[in-house]
């Protein structure tokens, strides 16, 4: 119980961060501000893709999984948000109506997300190919169960 | 001269590491990609700077800095390969010819740049304003000395 309202106060003040941090930024740099963590996080994912399948390099996938890590726990929730649902002048999103509808459901795929990222970067700090191999699959699970969901097909 | 030694061992690694990493991402996705880590760097950096302007939250300063000390220490140099010093259809870029031949001082002034950027995650993590603008203040000097000589004006 306490733990529940523990939780509940947490997510009162994410959201508060998450306003307030939003309110400063035009809708239009959030959707490119968001678009280019997804971006870089994407170059990193494709270099720890790359150790484990070829020769690992422990530093290198470590510098990575920080890299996706601290992008994941940015706050990112803040730039999603008002007018940020559609495409503004040249700036597409592929974000589907459905994600500023399904609050719940999308709160929990995105700590779903952060934590899959907080183990990445702590299992590769470790350096143990297997056990990054594992983290690094249950990350792109994470990434792929909010794609299928909320983001539009190419 | 042992440190020297390790030193030249040490750039000699990160070269061949930066090498193998950006010989596997296409010169236009370097350039896409080393673009998308600034601009979240620089969404980061904003918030730093409106928390020390406005009302200061640890946590999102913390967090706004892990993610930048990710980014910046995540082997950058890789998206600076052959072909990526200047624009590749429609992707553009700003960075100037002399960054390519000046590599001994863009070596320096990115060192100085992740330190600054690893100084202040740990300040931030403390949570003493005082000491997170300071550290932001230097970390700005290093963006600022990297922009001034290597990148266009808009």
């Amino acid at each position: 119980m306490k733990k529940t309202i523990a939780r509940s106060v947490l997510a009162v003040l994410a959201l508060s961060v998450a306003t307030a941090a939003s309110a400063q930024v035009k809708p239009e740099d959030q959707i490119k501000f968001r678009q280019a963590g997804y971006r870089f996080m994407s170059w990193n994912m494709g270099k720890i893709k790359g150790n484990l399948e070829g020769t690992y390099n422990k530093d290198q996938v470590a510098a990575a999984a920080n890299a996706i890590a601290g992008i994941a726990n940015s706050g990112m929730g803040a730039l999603y948000g008002p007018g940020t649902d559609k495409a503004i002048g040249s700036v597409k999103t592929r974000v589907k109506p459905e994600f500023f509808k399904e609050g719940e459901n999308v709160g929990k795929l995105a700590r779903e997300f952060n934590a899959a990222a907080g183990d990445l970067a702590k299992v590769a700090a470790g350096g143990d190919a297997a056990a990054v191999k594992t983290a690094f699959g249950k990350l792109g699970e994470s990434c792929k169960a909010c794609h299928d969901k909320y983001r539009e097909e190419d």
